[in-house]
């Protein structure tokens, strides 16, 4: 099994989208997989003390001019949505239902999965706070909507997400993105650029 | 008169030290000064409802851990406080002093006391919230110490760098480092290279 970037983010985060839409790269130049990661900040905000970016005097305003800003440097769409933070739980739990499904097709789709709820979300304008919302991207991604729909209610799915954000808590993951690789933590979209010289260097 | 690249920081800020190690470099190349502006973010914490970094759980281990890192990547010392935060007013106020003197030798030494405080708090492990130890640091740097001293105690002085605090929060300045260039800014220490790039390509 090759080493991984884990990749800890919140589908309600502009930061985790650009850098989910970077991150394969890095990932490929250094031999590895990206481990995808979703979970919920609202949880993690709770033990860290935090509150979503935008809710500040003065960070609110700068967040959202960098939010563009940082993706017109690199060339990718985004369109601040309407409905911002968003509730991200069914986004999050249909991803942790792909990610271990013992069908190997259903789980090879996570990676594409991802993008699309965060294309969803910041390039179309969907809400992807909506559960139906969340079913149909699936399903144009060959998810068959009524087994998700299913899944998305089960006991197990759910827990599967609350042990995700406890391990994230463990491994103190406090924002998104956060990446991990071999036990040493990168936070933010702007730090992408250092984790690439990390592993090239291989530390320092 | 060249273009500045204004650089905001408060002399507590571990990002601000680092950054104030590489701007002038930039500044440099794209034939620009720099304007030191340092303030208080304790007051500009007051209207953006933030808070020193490291007192949050999670987010503040990582971010002694990072400040630490980051300097070893760029190869500048840094050696983690035992008194942190700090307050910094004198520092503060003898920069504004300095920095709008109308003795230009006086003047002209702005930018070096800058670097003298930086390194007295994050080399040299020196408590510059103690004013003393600001007109110790001050002397070295060629700055009549009781002329200071009685500055620092002058209600103009005082007045100016309250003026200073409350132009930064007219300007959205919610961080430190925070650089603004021809009326963009740019907030962190690992924004530095965002910010070269925004100069070479004039935008985008």
């Amino acid at each position: 099994m090759s080493k991984t970037i884990e990749f800890y983010f919140d589908f309600s985060s502009p930061y985790g989208y650009l850098a989910s839409l970077r991150i394969q790269e890095i990932a490929d130049k250094h031999q590895r997989t990206v481990d995808w990661q979703p979970i919920l900040l609202g949880a993690i905000f709770k033990v860290s003390g935090q509150a979503p970016l935008t809710t500040f005097p003065l960070k609110g305003d700068y967040a959202i001019m960098d939010f563009q800003r940082s993706a017109r440097e690199v060339e990718l769409p985004y369109s601040h949505p309407k409905n911002f933070p968003i509730a991200t739980v069914a986004a999050a739990r249909s991803i942790w239902w792909m990610k271990e499904h013992t069908d190997s097709t259903i789980q090879a789709k996570t990676g594409d999965l991802v993008q699309a709820y965060f294309k969803a979300y910041y390039v179309d304008g969907k809400d992807i706070s909506d559960a139906d919302v969340v079913l149909d991207v699936a399903a144009a991604q060959g998810i068959d909507k009524d087994t998700l729909s299913i899944a998305l209610q089960e006991p197990s799915v759910k827990d599967r997400l609350k042990l995700a954000v406890n391990a994230a808590i463990e491994k103190k993951v406090f924002g998104s993105p956060m990446m991990i690789v071999d036990g040493e933590s990168f936070w933010g979209n702007d730090r992408i650029e250092q984790l690439d010289r990390w592993l090239s260097r291989g530390g320092w």
